[in-house]
């Protein structure tokens, strides 16, 4: 079956916001096996999206529409949708009750148009909104099925998992089913060229590559008659992947980000941790932190910006400053050491570069970035030269500095056993 | 004029990407005060694109297409667009010469299919692309302008940028001029309510509210016959919006952030500073370091995510922290009076509340977070209640953290003389 997106809202026609919504459905789609030949956007405008409609029907079997379903008189979506089918509104007395409910309980007045977001197409299926007041729907007309979200990501995104994707899943016989390879540390074309033959002969499962900053998702999807029939199609393909990716690999779970697959690590090994930044100046820990859960082994951290912070706050040396410069591995080991000390963390990373504009040599220039991990007293410490502005260098330094102490639990780890008590 | 966007690639239909080309050149039309109706996104194919070419055709005056100009047997877009129009290609000698010299710099063998992109059609105006291989170029054909450019965003906008902006502002008589005024701590609710009589009856110049994390921008744009005139025009509005915002202000100027208003004002001020972090992480420090040049005022920073770690690196009291809790106005003040003590900064900011999913409760929800600042002595402490999931919550904190620190930072300033040295 084919599907076709259409984005309603004016603010995505001014360039305000980016069409995050389309990436997200499309993404989805192509998860579920159907094909996606066309997205478009048009504005809270009823002749423009009469047309849209219209043309969307003509060709395309599913149609995703996300927008313009709030309370105001902009928002006509539903009103244009059901006009351009031939469709009359009802109220749906479910919704209507749960409008009156989600402003009871926020002890919000209920003003007159908000009962508009109560009135749908007759015979619609209505999907409940768990996140605010809009209903969507889904419209099934002479073989076309029209579904129509709420425009928030907060809105959309669960509506779609909850109740589209189910709903769609079902239009056809059999399953899609998908699982990524999440890969750290290797890039984009190492990695293509490593399976160059592996994507050269795939039908089903396929492998899609995506690429993150400082990581590579490979997304296996196979089609099958049932859930388990798909799963067993996508084991062995799975299983070849982290063959070749090995300790790269860290993760296949959707939920897993690099810097919560670090915390687990550190967390099976019992082990608390703290962060020494210059250059990347509090990003390494604030990344750390976004993992609920953390309190329990990070404690405290530095940013250490100045040659005199890195002195007084982790006991860099002066002579190795004045040696070796700040930016340097034998500074960035001494700051990951100390770091260790005073926070009493058994593991230590340490970041020190020249995230530029200014300040680059040609012996050191802009990029340069020494990144040092002490795990348990060793200490691993290794320079990269980034590309980029600022931002662009501060944000691979980051990513690059959770890969690296990925590598040194693994190996650390891989001596010990996991879960027990340090003495 | 009427313009309409068409970006060509199967990466956007498989949501491989998010379409930020699209939102770049439908807010570059609206600064161009171009009206823009339609976007749509099409595969490389070339009978879909053909439809989706003559349909634009049909309904706009611009077409802007982006993608499908590469080397491969995938990139159809030119050819497609060509034969749509009934225009022969030709070779355009000038564009061969560059692809022979861009690939001898680089010591690179030219393969077969890079002289496809040397083929033009026939009478177009070619755009020279300086960041790749492959040339823009703008057809005129029965009063429609198509103008096809680049997909890489890093060849695609300095295209626009040199060369078809100043082809779509000769189009139409007079020029188009825009100002954008930047607040900050103030809803997008309350600017809308504010400036209500204002956005009412706007024609030239127009309002255009843009909202951001912790922000929103005002873009004032009008038309007129040359610069001057708009400019002109523009004045008076944005007098107005300052005169309604006063401090809240802080930019109207478009390169300007509010981290780099802040750091602008501590180095006028002659002023250090440092931060002392819970809840956000390191994210404060991160946005404040993001700045080039803050090395001059910003030494060293904590994260305190613990107890100990606030009582330890802040002397924060065991007292407050029983008596008050980790998250209360108390505890904020004494980190940041820790903070400036202990890094002997002149400026220092503190930040300790409940990002959650866990460690909320009745009294004190997840969202609720306290942010102390203080300068030069004088200490300000606020409470608030953020909404949205633990990434939100810390986002929000960062950006008020940075209001409440200018707030203060202005207060301040208003009973000196600037730039002065400090006793």
């Amino acid at each position: 079956m084919t599907v076709e997106i259409i984005c309603v809202g004016t603010e995505l026609l001014l360039g305000n916001i980016v069409n995050t919504n389309a990436a997200y459905l499309a993404e989805q789609c192509a998860g579920l096996g159907l094909s996606c030949y066309y997205q478009s956007v048009v504005g809270d405008n009823k002749a423009r999206l009469t047309e849209s409609v219209k043309t969307a029907v003509g060709r395309s079997d599913i149609i995703l529409i996300s927008g313009g379903l709030g309370p105001t008189q902009d928002d006509l979506t539903k009103e244009t949708v059901a006009e351009a089918l031939g469709i009359p509104l009802v109220t749906d007395e479910n919704t209507r009750q749960r409008i009156a409910r989600y402003f009871e309980k926020r002890g919000m007045e209920i003003t007159d148009n908000n009962w508009k977001q109560a009135q749908v197409p007759e015979g619609c299926k209505v999907l409940e909104n768990e996140n605010g007041t809009a209903p969507g729907m889904i419209l099934s007309v002479g073989g076309h099925h029209i579904v129509l979200m709420p425009g928030p990501p907060g809105e959309l995104r669960p509506m779609f998992e909850n109740h589209v994707r189910p709903y769609l899943e079902a239009l056809e016989p059999g399953v899609i089913f998908s699982q990524t390879v999440k890969i750290c540390g290797v890039s984009e074309s190492k990695i293509e060229t490593d399976i160059e033959d592996l994507l050269a002969g795939q039908d089903n499962p396929t492998i899609a590559p995506y690429a993150r900053l400082g990581e590579v998702h490979l997304r296996v999807t196979a089609k099958a008659a049932d859930e388990k029939e798909a799963k067993k199609l996508i084991k062995p393909v799975v299983r070849e992947l982290k063959a070749r990716f090995g300790g790269d690999v860290y993760s296949t779970d959707k939920d897993m980000t690099l810097e919560k697959s670090v915390v687990e690590l550190l967390l099976a090994a019992n082990l608390t941790i703290t962060t020494a930044e210059s250059c990347t100046g509090g990003m390494l820990a604030s990344r750390l932190i976004n993992v609920a859960g953390i309190s329990e082994i990070y404690k405290s951290g530095y940013v250490t910006y100045s040659n005199k912070a890195k002195r007084h706050l982790l006991g860099v040396k002066k002579s190795t400053l004045t040696k070796y410069g700040a930016v340097s591995e034998k500074v960035a080991g001494e700051m990951a050491r100390g770091a260790a000390m005073f926070a009493k963390a058994d593991v230590a990373v340490a970041v020190s570069g020249i995230a530029g504009p200014d300040g680059g040599t040609k012996e050191k220039p802009v990029g340069l970035v020494c990144i040092a991990c002490q795990v348990c007293g060793k200490l691993t410490v290794k320079e990269y030269l980034f590309s980029g502005d600022r931002a662009k260098v501060r944000e691979s330094a980051t990513a690059c500095a959770l890969t690296q102490l990925r590598r040194c639990l693994l190996e650390y780890c891989g001596t010990r056993t996991f879960g027990k008590d340090k003495e």
